[in-house]
C-alpha cells in the first residue's frame, strides 16, 4: 500500500511522517470537494486538529457556489471567480486540509480500507489507506436519451466548467435562439438569464407544467411570467431529437407530445435534472436506497463501516412523509457534510433530515415551496386539503404587492403537510416560517397564531402567512 | 334601560325590533373601534349572523393604521385617508355592525350588564344593556410629568387626529428643529420622519440606550445609524422641563441625567410610549394583572362574566417566560380581538399568547426582535448566554450585504430564548423563522438543522440565522 505523500510537507500533516506506524494518526479521505466534501473535511479538523485529512477531487475545480452559475450566464455575475469559495491553497494553511484536484477515485475497497486513486495526467494508479471515508461524489446530469446530444451548441450549467463553455460560446458565436430543456429549478434560472442576454427562448417541459415541486395554481403563475418575458413555453412534451448541420453543429430541435412540433435553434441548454452519482460506493458493496441514492442513516453513515456519505449523493429523510427522498440541494448537502464529517472524527452529531424547501428568482417573481404539495400529499395516500390566498405582502399604503401563498394541511388532524408562494417580494424567508413550522409538527391552527413581526414596510398586520393559515383554518372546517 | 335604536333600521338589525321581547336577538356590545375591537365585531358577526353587534368608538376614526402614521408624517404616504381600512359604512352595509363614532362609554355595570353611553354632542346618557361585552379600549399615552406639555408646539402621534395635527403644523409653520422624547419603535420611526422632512432632530431618551428591546450589541447599530443620519443622541437623560415663550409657544427643551443640557427647538414629538386604558373596567370591578393592564384567560374572558377584552388594554402571557406581558401591538390587538370576538358569539378560542416579536425600520436598517433579549432572560433567571455573527443575507457576488443577528438560549438546555436582527435587508422575516421556532419551543440544535430555503438572491448557502445557531451551539459548549 502507497500512502498518501503527494507534496505534504511534515509540518503541515503530522501525521504524514509516522504512516504506518502504530502511532500514526488516522486519516481521513473525502472523495468529492464541493460542498458536501469540503464541509465534512472542514468540521472534522475542527472536532479533531490531529487527524490526516485528504480531498481528492476528480475536477478542476473546488468549492464554488453551484447555484450561482445561471448569474454568471445571465450576466448578473461579472466575473466567474467570484464564485469561487475557497481554495485549494487556502485548505492547506488554513485548515490544514489536503485538497487535490484532478485525482479520480476510481475503486474503493471496504474490506481493505482503502480507495484508488488515478492522479492528474494519468500516472501509476495509488492505492490509499483510510481510517474514515466521506463519500461526496456528488450528482450527474440526468441526460435524457436523445439523439445529437454530442452536437456543437449543446450545453448544460452543471458545473463551473460547462458553465465556462457556455458563456465562451455566447461571447463568441451570439447565437440568437435558444432550447431550454427541463422546466425545473435551473430551466427557469437559464431561462431568466438568457432573456436577460437577450436571446429568443423556447423552453421545453416532459410533464404537464412547469415548476412541477408546486401546484397548479403556483406553477400556472410562474408559466405565465415566463410567457409575459417573451419565453415560448412547450408542455407535455419530450424532445425526441437534435438535429445538426454537416458540420455537426445543432441545427433544430424536434418535440412529440401534446404539443409536437420542432424549432429551429442555435443553442440547447439541458436542465433535465441530476441523478445521483453512486457508481464508485455500488461497486464496493455499499447499500442504495429505494430512490437510488445512497443510504445513509442519520450520523450519515452508509451500510459500510466507517464510511460516512452526504450531498447530492445521498437519500435523506423527508421529516414531512418520513420517506427517503432525492432532493439534491446545496443547503442540504453542506449540512449533511458538516455532519459526516463530524461523525468522521469521532463525533455524535445527527442529520435531522428535510422538509424540502426550495426558491428560486423567475424575472419579477419570487417562488417558493417547502413540504408536501397537494399532488405529493395525496399521492402519499394523506386525506389533504389546500387552500390558496392572495394577500399584500407589505402595507399597500407604502407599494406593498401581492403574494400567492397556498397552505396543504392533513384534513382530519389540521396538521400543516406544506405551503407554496409567489410573488414579487417578501417571498423567500417567508416559506422558511412554513418550514420551521413543518419542522415542528404544528397544526394550521398553531401556524395561524404566530408571533410574526409587522411593520408597515415589512408586512401587513395579517402576514400572509396568518391569513393563509385562516384560510386554511376555514377550508378544513368546511 | 333604553334600547340601543340609533339609526338602525329593521333589515340591517333583526334583532332590534324585537328588542326586549324573550326572542330578542343577543347584542354584543364592544367598546373601542380601533384594531382589537373591529375585529372582535367581525368575527363574531362571521360565527353568528343574529347577533346584533354594536361597536362604540370615542374618537371620530375607526379602523385605521396606527402604524402607518409615522410615514404619512414621513412623506411616504401622501394622503392620511389612505391609512383607513374601513369607514362605519362598510361595517353597517357589509356585516352588519353598527360602529358608533364619537360615542363615550363612560360606565359600565357588570351586575345590571349595561353600559352607559354618551352620544355626540354629550346629548342625554343612555345606558345600554349587553348580553356579551367586548373591551378594546386601547391605550394612552404615557405622558411624562413634565412642566410646558400644554406648550404650542408639543405633538404626538398616538392617533389619528394628533398625527393630522402634527402634520398640519409641519406644513403651516415649517419648523426647523424638532426634539423627540423617547427612543422606542415611535422615536425611531418618528426620528427617521422628520429627517425626511428636513428637520433638526435630536432624540433624547431616558434609559441608557435605544431601542431596548434589544441588547447593547444591537441599539448601539442603531444609534450609530441615526448619528449617521445627523440626529443628535442623547442618552441616560430625562426631559424635565418644555420652555415657552409669552404666547405659550414651546422654545427650548430641557434635560437632566448623564448628559444634562438643553437645546432650543421649535418642536418636540412625545414618544414615550403607553400604557393601558382600564378606568371603565376598573371602576367596574373587574380585575387587572401584574402589569397594570387587564387580566384575561386565553380565551380572552376577564374576570366578569360575559366581559371579554382585546388589544392595548390587557395584558398577554408570554410563551418563552410563561409571564404575563404589557406588549402592546397592533397584530396581537387583532389576533386577541378575533379570539374575544369568537368566544363572546359562543365560540371557543384560545389565543396562544406572544413571544414578543417586533420589527421596525430606521432610516437604512431593518431592526427585528423576538423572545427574550440577554437581559431580559437574565433578570427573570435564566442561566443564559448570547452569541453574535455578521452573515450576509445573500451571496456577496450578488451584492449582498451583511446583517447583525444575535441569539440568546438557555445554557443548561439549549433551549432558544430570543433573537434580535439589524441590516440593510432580509431582517423582519428571518426574526420570523426565530420567531416560529420560539413558539414551538425549538432548541438552538434544531434550529442550527432548519431546511430553509436558499437561493443566491435570497440568502447564503448557510442562512444567517444558521450561522447564528452555530455560533450559539460554540458558545453553549464552551
Amino acid at each position: 500500500m502507497i500512502s498518501a505523500g503527494k507534496g505534504r510537507t511534515a509540518d503541515l500533516n503530522p501525521g504524514g511522517l509516522r504512516c504506518e506506524s502504530p502511532m500514526r494518526a488516522e486519516r481521513l479521505i473525502v472523495v468529492g470537494g464541493v460542498a458536501a466534501g469540503l464541509s465534512a473535511a472542514s468540521r472534522a479538523r475542527r472536532l479533531d486538529p490531529y487527524l490526516e485529512i485528504i480531498v481528492y477531487e476528480k475536477g478542476p475545480d473546488i468549492s464554488y457556489s453551484a447555484c450561482g452559475l445561471p448569474y454568471f450566464i445571465g450576466g448578473q455575475v461579472a466575473d466567474a471567480d467570484a464564485l469561487r469559495v475557497y481554495s485549494p491553497e487556502f485548505f492547506r494553511t488554513q485548515r490544514n486540509i489536503q485538497v487535490l484536484t484532478g485525482h479520480e477515485v476510481t475503486e474503493l475497497s471496504t474490506s481493505r480500507r482503502s480507495v484508488t486513486v488515478i492522479p492528474p495526467g494519468g500516472a501509476a494508479l495509488e492505492e490509499v489507506h483510510y481510517d474514515r471515508l466521506v463519500l461526496a461524489t456528488g450528482a450527474q446530469p440526468a441526460r435524457p436519451q436523445i439523439p445529437g446530444l454530442d452536437l456543437a451548441g449543446v450545453f448544460d450549467v452543471n458545473t463551473l466548467q460547462s458553465t465556462l463553455a457556455f458563456e465562451r460560446a455566447l461571447d463568441s458565436e451570439r447565437p440568437r435562439r435558444a432550447v431550454i430543456i427541463g422546466g425545473g429549478y435551473i430551466g427557469l434560472e437559464m431561462a431568466d438569464a438568457l432573456v436577460a442576454r437577450g436571446l429568443e427562448v423556447t423552453l421545453v417541459e416532459r410533464g404537464a407544467r412547469l415548476f412541477e415541486a408546486a401546484d397548479e395554481e403556483i406553477s400556472s403563475i410562474v408559466e405565465r411570467e415566463l410567457e409575459t418575458h417573451g419565453v415560448r413555453v412547450i408542455k407535455g412534451s419530450a424532445v425526441t431529437a437534435l438535429m445538426g448541420d454537416r458540420e455537426r453543429r445543432l441545427r433544430r430541435v424536434a418535440w412529440e407530445g401534446v404539443a409536437a412540433g420542432s424549432a429551429e435553434t442555435d443553442c440547447v441548454v439541458l436542465a433535465t435534472g441530476v441523478r445521483p452519482r453512486v457508481k464508485l460506493a455500488e461497486d464496493a458493496g455499499i447499500e442504495l436506497g429505494s430512490t437510488g441514492a445512497l443510504a445513509v442513516d442519520d450520523a450519515m453513515q452508509t451500510s459500510a463501516a466507517a464510511v460516512f456519505a452526504a450531498g447530492d449523493c445521498v437519500e435523506t429523510k423527508h421529516r414531512v412523509s418520513g420517506r427517503a427522498v432525492y432532493f439534491p440541494l446545496g443547503t442540504t448537502a453542506n449540512k449533511q457534510g458538516r455532519v459526516a464529517g463530524e461523525n468522521a472524527a469521532g463525533g455524535r452529531a445527527r442529520f435531522a433530515g428535510i422538509v424540502g424547501t426550495a426558491v428560486v428568482k423567475v424575472f419579477t417573481q419570487e417562488v417558493g415551496r417547502t413540504g408536501l404539495s397537494l399532488a405529493e400529499a395525496e399521492s402519499l395516500g394523506y386525506a389533504a386539503r389546500a387552500a390558496t390566498v392572495h394577500a399584500a405582502a407589505h402595507a399597500r399604503y407604502l407599494g406593498g404587492k401581492d403574494v400567492v401563498v397556498r397552505v396543504i394541511a392533513e384534513r382530519a388532524s389540521g396538521r400543516l403537510l406544506g405551503a407554496q408562494m409567489i410573488g414579487p417580494e417578501g417571498v423567500a424567508k417567508r416559506i422558511d416560517v412554513f418550514a420551521t413550522a413543518l419542522q415542528a409538527r404544528m397544526t394550521v391552527e398553531q401556524v395561524a397564531q404566530l408571533d410574526l413581526s409587522y411593520a408597515p414596510p415589512f408586512s401587513t398586520v395579517w402576514d400572509p402567512v396568518l391569513r393563509a393559515a385562516q384560510e386554511m383554518l376555514r377550508e378544513l372546517r368546511r
